[in-house]
């Protein structure tokens, strides 16, 4: 391989990422936690030759509501490391990545995970930090509360130098890490990894988080509907990675980008418009208000503008999203529920399969993105899709691996070796 | 069947139980990060019909002297979460039981997991609750030390409380739980399990730990070296079931137990020297050490008698056996040493198929087990042949079962079905 090629990621989630993937006609309702279901899509993207699968995680059931949660059967499913440690002996080269979060484990105890199921898939292990920003999650875990988002990137920064640290086998037999947050003292009990060390990822997109990202990850999953968002990102991240003695090409940033391909443009688009049908305004206005981290989105005409928000401690590039592009399009609460409803808030590409292949490589050549994450709406189906015809024409145009360069996760992505 | 049948497990440990396993000229010494060693023993008990492996578990170097760590090569190996969601999809019916603290977990996200274990393995899942009493593991999960034992205990029965009532999904779509240790607000985030909850185990000796037993556990895991020993705990256990509300038949008793094994017995005897003739005085003593819960026995003389011992917050129960056991026999140190490090306080049987199954239908019908964990000296050898030589020994007697009765643990345990 010469030419710089694009990194794909498969981002699994039970039923699919569009709110109302459980509604499709084929939706295989209980795909949460069927681990045959999980081990086919595993099989599926590994068979494309993608880098990686994604899967996300919060410890709580995610709509406040319970009906609401099981209604959209999305926050419903198996806990990932789990999941991915049953999918690393059903597969044999594909990238594993889990997100975990800092504000809800121990560092040591998170290290010996990721370590672990580093060891048992040869190398393919990766680890998406968060530091969790639900009020939800916060009340399963202690009444402190949700701390301030500040505080959780301090934390978040001790703890990911404490997991690498062990990873890395710092500190000559034992760690002896004495800080503001943690104390460790051993080493970890697991010789090094297959890969040194597991590949880290983030997602965070706040200054906090971008900051965070240019000084440990080596995959920035980010979320940008539009070029110039994309390239902001972009070349906001690679620009802090000199602070931390680190290259351009050490991070690898990867959009989330929610593709729905067919043979005619006409196709797509129906099968588009169907699951947009399918979304109630009510599960819609929910999933806003969580973005939104207010609780009290229901009570303004849903017809109407999006109400002046509160300073949040929640998710505060996500809430800046919506905000932009509710005044960037005019839209209603309706609207603006049914669009990020749709695709949470990521970028959406309906057509061919040569049409998105353009919108792909635009981005990916005109230097605002390294590779994309990617977002079926419904599971196995648009996975399917992508992978039978988005790939293929990748492929062609030589933008994409024809087979894997390596065994590890790190040999994919092409990240230097850890010394 | 009607006869009462006793429960096997096989107790996977890296290299093997014995201290000197990795010694063995064909021990494996890479065997505690070998997915696929992990995956031919769980093979193996499958095909014997065990009921479940059994995992331990410590997030730590078990010995504080890294050296004495790799040395023995006991406590490097898989965190057994990972290691056993990769073992349920390569099995079809065997349990799969996990070790894992209270006092470095938190309820919420262990329910998750073990939940999330269930379901992947159809209804296969054991949480072996443990409070966690060594300083080793305390000093990398922060500064405050190790907790008192009662404190530990009373952490524990919340935590199991906690647990218990996400599985079994009590309060009407969210736990609401505001106690001393814990505090959690919502249902758990997976449907019930299979088995509606996984299999409690509890391996705890002490006072303090027997209770716990009779009022959360439906399998208990002990040592006992003599038979009025493993009587006196069994009838400990079953009377505090009353309590409760409780039968004697809702908990399983399974003493450990370590079986050399051989057509002949002087072949047996051979064995079993040959491994304890390996074992280091050095790697003995530190052992025996933390059985005590001191650091400091290796100043005393070797061939001396035992020390008077400090009153201790580690193991209790551990450290009484062993005084028990000096005081009987009137053994030294070295001896004592190389008694322990041998079956680790365990109850060791070296024979023929035939007296091995004497024995072991002795204890069971003599009423004071009702099943054993089977704890092989080093891996794969000693497991194989317990399975080849005794499980059929004791399947002509009528005491162990030809095929799986159903497809859950509890299943296998013949435990009540959950409401």
């Amino acid at each position: 391989m010469s030419a710089r090629q694009m990194k794909l990621g498969a981002f699994l989630w039970a039923t699919g990422h569009h709110i109302a993937a459980w509604r499709h006609p084929d939706a295989h309702v209980t795909a949460g936690i069927d681990i045959d279901h999980y081990i086919q899509l595993a099989r599926t993207a590994e068979a494309a030759k993608l880098d990686m699968i994604f899967c996300e995680d919060a410890a709580g059931l995610r709509e406040a509501n319970v009906q609401f949660a099981s209604q959209t059967a999305r926050s419903i499913g198996f806990e990932p490391i789990s999941l991915l440690s049953a999918i690393a002996v059903q597969t044999e080269r594909i990238g594993l990545v889990s997100t975990a979060s800092t504000s809800y484990n121990e560092p040591y105890g998170l290290a010996r995970t990721f370590a672990s199921l580093d060891h048992l898939s040869g190398g393919r292990a990766g680890w998406n930090l968060v530091t969790s920003a639900s009020q939800i999650e916060a009340a399963n875990f202690g009444s402190t509360g949700l701390r301030p988002h500040a505080d959780r990137y301090e934390r978040a920064r001790e703890f990911a130098q404490v997991v690498t640290g062990l990873w890395r086998g710092d500190g000559n037999g034992g760690l002896n890490h004495d800080g503001q947050s943690f104390s460790v003292r051993d080493a970890l009990d697991l010789p090094r990894s297959p890969q040194g060390a597991p590949v880290m990822v983030q997602a965070g997109a706040s200054e906090d988080g971008k900051d965070l990202a240019a000084r440990t990850a080596d995959v920035v999953f980010s979320a940008a509907q539009t070029f110039e968002e994309a390239k902001a990102f972009y070349d906001d991240v690679k620009r802090r990675l000199a602070a931390y003695g680190r290259e351009p090409e050490d991070v690898k940033i990867m959009p989330g980008v929610a593709p729905v391909v067919a043979a005619t443009e006409a196709e797509a688009r129906q099968k588009h418009e169907e699951l947009q049908e399918l979304i109630p305004d009510e599960v819609g206005v929910a999933l806003l208000s969580s973005y939104l981290s207010i609780s009290d989105l229901w009570r303004h005409p849903i017809d109407g503008p999006l109400p002046d928000l509160p300073e949040s401690e929640g998710m505060k590039s996500r809430q800046a999203l919506v905000v932009e592009q509710s005044r960037r399009d005019g839209l209603s609460i309706r609207q603006l529920a049914r669009h990020f409803a749709g695709a949470r808030g990521h970028w959406r590409i309906v057509g061919t399969p040569a049409q998105i292949a353009d919108e792909l490589q635009a981005r990916f050549e005109g230097g605002v993105a390294d590779g994309f994450n990617v977002m079926p709406s419904w599971f196995p189906g648009e996975l399917d899709a992508f992978c039978a015809l988005v790939v293929p024409e990748l492929r062609r145009r030589g933008l994409f691996r024809t087979d894997y360069e390596g065994r590890t996760l790190r040999d994919h992505l092409g990240l230097k070796r850890l010394a």
